[in-house]
């Protein structure tokens, strides 16, 4: 009898950095096991995040053992990433991050070789071998994750395309407003100033006008409320929500134009509103890529998951798809440690 | 003794039918040979221009022979193209052609195996093999065609990305301008509005204002007569320039975003005014794209052409790039037919 094989895949996020175990054969789909949660310690420095990320990979090697089942460890990290060397450059939700090569500083805590890669590429990789991708049976997708920002991860032909110094993958930053807000990145009208729950958020700020309470805003206006007034009627929130449509239809039709890919994954915390969002989307893609049009399911299409339409869809995997995306990296690799 | 390998290529364009060889080994980089041109009889149909393309082909094999010397029959036509049936959809230039199986109707003529292909697609794959791509030792790119409307090719590891059913590569019309000016293909601002010959006809037009002579205007503001403007120092003629860098600007930032490759094409006529739109295309372009601004080349890394870096150059071989691209489908391949 052979021991099954099992991957160690690591989250770190802004604020909770997550440590987890996953078995390819016998874990049900897209379930992880062995969470250890812990929160990041950002303001203590990257020396100190490493140390603890490694203290609990080291007790789930304890736990699991590090010999022949032992698939590998792989690390998902808010983008940008330098590979193959895995330098964060400039992370946003990590500041005093910037140059430091994460990779190389948890191989030499626990002595075991480490697989580095952006969280968004992890998340649209599980949902490629886990997720929509496996429903639809396409061996190519383009995620993006609708959370603090947009993340994007692409696969092409099943493997995650990381562009050629590690940087591709960064739609979120696209302009689907040229002349629009200025966006922290340097641009101006980023898909992510009107997909992500801040963009949410401010949206339904500015239409509250300027005489609502400030400090009241940033606590109750969260993405969920805004959400659940879209839902019982409000005008302003539906609106709101309708710009999310737009900005993403916009964003979609280039990607479709571009690509071609037969699969199209909306993600993250914002997807839960997908009732509020996906009808203008979809007007405003139809209206965008001609591409789009000409491949567009129709109700038959999309029931059969027909594989030369191109299908737009809300991803299957929920806030664990980075961290199973992690796990899967090695297990995919085959690599053995 | 062996004979030298040839191929046989057929550039299908709305005004000329060119036919031409090129042998690998021998022919100096980016000549083709034996070229045989022909009007596009397109008012009298499909099967009229198949005959004529057959015909011409039908002479270059038999004046060099379709033994193991003849590598393969590579075809190009306006896009969008299905693959892999090479079934013509709504080709713009090719009124008549919507549906057309012009692979099946050429190699029933010939007899010998045909493999179709996106006339934007082939012209980024003569420069991958034959011009920029070579210089520059990349291993991807992607091409935009500045003609009558703005062609888009991508080569992924060494392959063009055709994407799941032959329509990628249409980045021409993705909005740069989302309110803008409305394009045939139903969407507005799209790229190919603003850095195409076409659009520099109309935006010149525009910025003289509407009390001069329309009959006038379309046979006098040529692109290349705009360029002879703004060279010449005329201030509405720069302006029309710096209006196409803006749009490549903004182009090129979402897909260097995306797709983070490290060489991208500028081709077709218009890239002749080169000088009069890359300087305002690359300041927009720093602004749009953060990945950019990343890996930037400073001038002795584009000296050095630094294979780390993003680099943004005008293609090197000229009109003849598609038909090339034909010749070189089948050389790739190793199909003998």
């Amino acid at each position: 009898m052979t021991l099954e094989r099992y991957a160690i895949g690591v989250d770190l996020g802004g604020t909770n950095l997550r440590i987890a175990t996953y078995k390819e054969e016998s874990t049900p789909n897209g379930m992880i096991a062995d969470s250890i949660v812990l929160p990041t310690r950002v303001e203590d420095g990257p020396d100190a995040v490493a140390d603890d990320m490694s203290g609990a990979i080291r007790k789930l090697l304890s736990k699991h053992g590090h010999g022949g089942n032992f698939a590998g460890l792989g690390i998902g990290t808010p983008g940008p990433l330098e590979l193959p060397d895995g330098i964060l450059r400039n992370p946003p939700n990590l500041p005093g991050f910037n140059g430091y090569n994460l990779r190389r500083a948890v191989e030499l805590r626990v002595g075991v070789p480490a697989i580095i890669e952006s969280d968004a590429n992890l998340a649209a990789l599980a949902e490629f071998r886990l997720g929509s991708g496996k429903t639809y049976g396409a061996q190519s997708l383009c995620m993006l994750t609708l959370g603090t920002g947009v993340g994007n991860g692409i696969i092409l032909d099943g493997k995650v395309w990381n562009g050629h110094n590690g940087m591709g993958g960064e739609a979120g930053h696209n302009s689907v407003d040229p002349e629009g807000e200025p966006c922290p990145c340097g641009s101006r009208g980023c898909l992510e100033l009107y997909a992500s729950a801040t963009g949410l958020k401010r949206m339904a700020k500015e239409s509250r006008g300027s005489d609502a309470n400030d400090s009241d805003e940033s606590s109750i206006l969260t993405a969920r409320h805004i959400a659940e007034s879209a839902t019982a009627g409000d005008a302003a929130a539906l609106a709101v929500f309708a710009r999310v449509g737009t900005a993403l239809g916009i964003g979609l039709g280039a990607l479709v134009n571009t690509l071609n890919l037969p699969l199209y994954v909306i993600g993250g915390g914002v997807s839960a509103a997908w009732d509020l969002f996906a009808p203008q989307m979809t007007v405003e893609l139809r209206m965008r890529s001609y591409v789009y049009r000409m491949n567009a399911p129709t109700e038959d299409d999309s029931r059969l998951r027909s594989p030369r339409k191109t299908h737009v869809v809300r991803a299957e995997l929920g806030a664990d798809a980075g961290l199973l995306g992690a796990c899967l990296l090695p297990l995919m690799q085959g690599s053995s440690g």
